[in-house]
């Protein structure tokens, strides 16, 4: 502000002394120079059927890298890997933040890995950024399962369109399955859309609920409950007991409202406390059941091909609305043609033959 | 058989003698010449503007041929008169068959136009075919509503796509309000596709309910009791009194389940009898209260205008697809992907990329 005397005014800040390199900088070289040497295709193939879990993740990394090299290399290394893919359980599990998600997927892991299982957890999380976010960002709160040479934890695949995220999810799933997880978990969380994405990829649909005040219906969202293969009511310890026992019937008579399920299946609610490790072995027995249930009258298999059907339909019309919306042309005059229809000028069919005109001149 | 014999075979069957012309030929060639010699595009809009009936029904059957030069005449009589539309309400209504509503439209048509009200009643049911089969062709079921001037009927357009079904029927609404006509009816039967269709063309959503046997909850198919606005219990009238109170108390506690509506509008139950005219007047009361609600918070203009932004992309992205699929080469390609996919031998991703790489080339 007063330029002339800036160094004798009291806003006069000092130079500063550079701080002392903390780091060896050789050292970090080397990590580096390690770094840029990938390991080939065939050989990330070799350590994921072997079970090598650094090549699982590192073939992962290819898969949700934006860099085309990457991604051709990653489809090859798919390619590979679907000759490999062990038959698998596929589990969703969703639930709005506080109910416990993490505490509960430590102790259901833990539980099947006890029985002989081996488990990949992924995430579907398409608010993530590149930064934070994510609900297995923070391994902490699974401090035991990551221990477990049995289980292997990954936390969302960053993107902003949802569609991304859930095809890096899907082809990751195929990836574990390659390197012997036996039982795939898919975690989200509440926000509706992602929801019926995890659905499509998954063979049981788990959703997570706390005994709340209240009407124990208010607040679900469209659509979620009648994905539920099962309703869990977690944190059923203690003074929360009887209000969940409580939210067990409403569940239930909610539920029955629903049609019946393509698959057979009656959705079921459970009570558990994840923290006190209650009610764990009865959900997983619960879905054993579900599989014998599902693969005796062939609905298993023959939804697993609908889901394969589905995920082609899915990624061409993604592919065909993002082509023609990137068009420039198309990015111009779709603005103006919604001015046209709210002024009455035009009507929306019109103008979409008007838009897809666009394509070929 | 025996060729030679032929003749004098008992199979043998006599020639047959002519029928004699039992129409006058002439007038028959009078009335295709008259059929031939069609208004211009000009004078339907004319027509159409001044509620000529004909003109209306001229108009809408062009917008449902098939035919291309047809279509164009149909698309420029559409962007004229889209001037002339009047402030209109559009209501859908479904139903299950046997829930009587043809006998409920009839009355409550006629309790509008009582009311000075213009009614136009249209159709969207993708499965009726070009000859049978449509709710409303039976047009003696609504035989007084058939003989007012101030109603008109149109059954459902023909078309073995539900786009192309709802598109014309869209249009027609545009159409049937420049006519003047300001209360237009979609009807659609309970096939749940079509309902979601109907959805996104009308400003209130009625769901025609009868009280059944047992519980009533059962049967009601996914996300339609959602689109609700109202549910109005139809044949509550002598011994069904008692069971139709039931049901609405049944159907208000699961109306409260489902999470709030946009336009801030809480889901009412109403009972009525259509053959004895009772209730009617209640209901349509209700909707005005509807209509006042949403037009002060707003909701009305703001879902008009979400819906014709719907339809633009809908159009668009209806066609993207069918433009694709039609691809001599992809529909080759498809079923040879998708049967890889099954074997394992490609995933549902890389079987699309390969498809869409087939445009191009």
């Amino acid at each position: 502000m007063n330029k002339k005397s800036k160094s004798s005014s009291a806003l006069n800040e000092r130079q500063g002394i550079a701080d002392t390199d903390l780091t060896n900088s050789s050292s970090i070289d080397a990590l580096k120079k390690r770094r840029q040497i990938q390991p080939s295709a065939d050989e990330l193939v070799k350590g994921i059927i072997s079970g090598d879990i650094t090549a699982l993740s590192r073939a992962i990394t290819l898969l949700e890298s934006s860099n085309p090299s990457h991604l051709e290399k990653a489809n090859g290394i798919l390619k590979a890997c679907l000759a490999y893919s062990n038959p698998s359980i596929r589990l969703g599990i969703t639930g709005v933040p506080g109910v416990g998600k993490s505490t509960f997927i430590e102790a259901f892991g833990l539980h099947l890995i006890s029985q002989g299982k081996k488990v990949a957890v992924l995430a579907v999380d398409p608010s993530s950024s590149i930064t934070k976010g994510s609900i297995l960002g923070d391994k902490t709160r699974m401090e035991d399962l990551v221990k477990s040479p049995n289980a292997f934890i990954r936390p969302s695949p960053s993107g902003s369109s949802l569609g991304g995220v859930a095809r890096k999810t899907r082809e990751s799933i195929i990836l574990c399955e390659a390197a012997g997880f036996d039982t795939i978990i898919i975690e989200t969380v509440g926000v509706g859309q992602s929801e019926t994405a995890v659905h499509s990829m998954v063979d049981f649909f788990l959703l997570l609920k706390l005994a709340g005040a209240g009407d124990e219906l208010q607040g679900i969202k469209r659509g979620i409950m009648e994905m539920a293969d099962a309703i869990a009511i977690n944190k059923a310890d203690g003074k929360n007991m009887k209000q969940a026992k409580l939210a067990k019937v409403e569940f239930s008579r909610a539920l029955h409202l629903y049609p019946a399920k393509a698959s057979g299946w009656q959705p079921k609610v459970r009570l558990c406390s994840a923290l006190h490790n209650e009610g764990i072995d009865e959900l997983w027995n619960m879905i054993e059941d579900f599989l014998k249930f599902t693969k005796k009258n062939k609905w298993f298999e023959t939804h697993r091909t609908e889901q394969n059907k589905f995920w082609l339909l899915q990624t061409i019309e993604d592919r065909l609305k993002s082509d023609f919306y990137a068009l420039p042309k198309v990015k111009k005059a779709l603005e103006i043609q919604l001015q046209q229809i709210q002024a009455g000028k035009t009507t929306p069919f019109a103008a979409a033959e008007f838009l897809l005109g666009l394509q070929i001149k």
